[in-house]
């Protein structure tokens, strides 16, 4: 069933009213009056609506049913990840999403090679952003995960820090692999954040600056992933033991 | 550290002779007289070695050490995947291997888009095969994860039932977590199957044949995954439940 995210202006009693990029991909899909479509207030409610004609600029949905999105995990896991090279970062933000991140935030770590500034980040936030609703639509989620910058490793670990279980991947980790605080604590953690390094992984202070801040230094085991792939191999270990699989 | 495959006939007492492909990768890398390197022979034993020089169209390297790959989990985890559209094959490729996986094998399923054949499908089968080499030497893999394509559903469903653990990735079952499996017998399986369907999925006929061979049907959650993104995050699940993480 296509999918539209919509304000909660649009909402009214029996209906709602798709306008601007919504009317539009209406439009581009070329859906017939009677079709049933999903429109989600991206706060985790969905309303199962039949489609009515275009008209003009707006289209508008007749609501049938109302009911909490399923594809909201319990589970509020956010993902950091430091700024990695080419398009990498749209492939974070898209796996996330489909896989049940709350919220995707970008931040530059010493050895990150790509770290895009003022202008240059906010461009990319905003494409990041664009990915991140066309996943939500796609994958069936019940938000629209934020996606985010953050301008300093520290902030980082700082914002990471505050979730119930704070997970920093880290390739040198050699004793504890995220199999053990997740197996120990999935079952009732309702926050998780998962911190990951760029191309070449984390320096030993920033480690060390993470678990100071209270981050569990884990392992992913011990084939070297990329570093667009540790952070959807954390995400789905936790999806998994926090029963959102 | 660098890493090449070599053939056992290029390991000798206290050498390794590199030639081919592998000398002209040498070349390629700028290797210096003296740099630490690493040879595997694909078997899951690696030969730590110091670069000599490269002479002719050959370099030599002398072993300093002999060890078991440290990257190969103790699982044997073969994913089959229907062929997907576009280039999804070389990210599920790419993926598995980096993510641990012993084999990837595709075929075709009912709502495949995209069913090379013949002539077609042995040069992808080609390209799918350096990838996966590309990404064992990348994430420091012990052997070359084999890629071969089979000619039907029900060929695949066959293999594929002969693990110890055949999963079945079907959208439909809501009943069954991978979770439910992976927790009660993942601490002991040493072969497990991963199939996963095309960008449409399964057809409910297709899921009853894979349930009649002995597979076990299970759901990773209840958002819309993509069909290059469903066998990767059941394969961290793997690896997960089964210490490989």
């Amino acid at each position: 069933m296509h999918r539209f995210f919509v304000n909660s202006d649009s909402i009214h009693n029996d209906h709602i009213v798709l306008s601007g990029r919504n009317a539009e991909h209406f439009r581009v899909l070329r859906l017939r009056r009677g079709e049933t479509v999903v429109a989600c207030d991206g706060e985790g409610t969905d309303y199962i609506c039949t489609a009515g004609e275009l008209t003009g600029r707006e289209a508008v949905l007749k609501i049938q049913e109302k009911r909490a999105s399923q594809g909201e995990p319990t589970v509020i896991c956010t993902v950091y990840a430091a700024f990695p090279k080419g398009d990498k970062a749209e492939t974070i933000v898209r796996k996330s999403v489909e896989l049940g991140a709350a919220a995707i935030v970008f931040f530059p770590s010493e050895r990150c090679v790509s770290r895009p500034d003022g202008a240059a980040a906010l461009k990319k936030c905003d494409r990041w952003r664009s990915i991140s609703e066309e996943a939500a639509k796609q994958s069936g989620r019940g938000i629209i995960p934020v996606v985010d910058v953050l301008g300093s490793f520290e902030l980082a670990v700082k914002k990471a820090a505050e979730a119930e279980l704070p997970l920093f991947l880290y390739e040198e980790e050699a004793s504890t692999s995220i199999k053990k605080p997740l197996f120990e604590r999935g079952g009732s953690v309702k926050t998780v954040s998962i911190m990951s390094g760029s191309e070449g992984g984390f320096e030993l202070f920033e480690a060390e600056k993470a678990r100071n801040a209270g981050m569990i230094s884990v392992s992913v085991g011990k084939r070297i992933l990329r570093c667009e792939t540790a952070p959807l191999a954390a995400l789905s270990a936790v999806m998994l033991c926090t029963d959102n699989f």
